[in-house]
């Protein structure tokens, strides 16, 4: 499996449109297994979010579909930095579904 | 909902011990959305757990489990630390579930 754990940051005031707009992109990908946004408490303008994926190669198809990308487009001007990524390598756990 | 995104650190060799307790302790936990356990790809001692609880008091009466308490104490002299620790407000996504 393949994971990504990230923490984007979104223009002032533009984090729950930017949720919204991530949840609504990200549905149906083929290859997730999870995908799970969040807030942070610590910071007004954080959005986490924790991915597993089947392999590398699941996450990478998926960043092509049209709803990603039209997500993506949407999103940029939203997008003030990425303070956090790290790629991981899952090993099992509770949760996981296609 | 509550979620806590961590990276532990095993003594040199550990890695795989630690992650088999961590596996076998944590099934069946009461308000555990999701509970994912993680290699690092760039560290051979490191593990991440992403985890999601209904709500912050569901993580901490998990803690008094007594597998969890049981996984705890075989742990802990396999961990070397704790490099990154966040607390989240999971709002939405894929793969949550009880």
């Amino acid at each position: 499996m393949y994971g990504l754990i990230g923490q984007m940051l979104a223009t002032p005031g533009k984090r729950d449109d930017l949720l919204k707009l991530l949840s609504d992109g990200t549905a149906d990908m083929p290859g997730c297994l999870s995908y799970v946004l969040a807030t942070d408490p610590g910071n007004p303008d954080a959005i986490w979010i924790t991915e597993v994926w089947t392999d590398k190669a699941a996450h990478s198809a998926s960043l092509a579909l049209p709803a990603v990308q039209a997500a993506i487009a949407k999103a940029r001007p939203m997008l003030a930095g990425f303070p956090h990524r790290f790629e991981t390598s899952p090993t099992g756990g509770h949760g996981l579904s296609i």
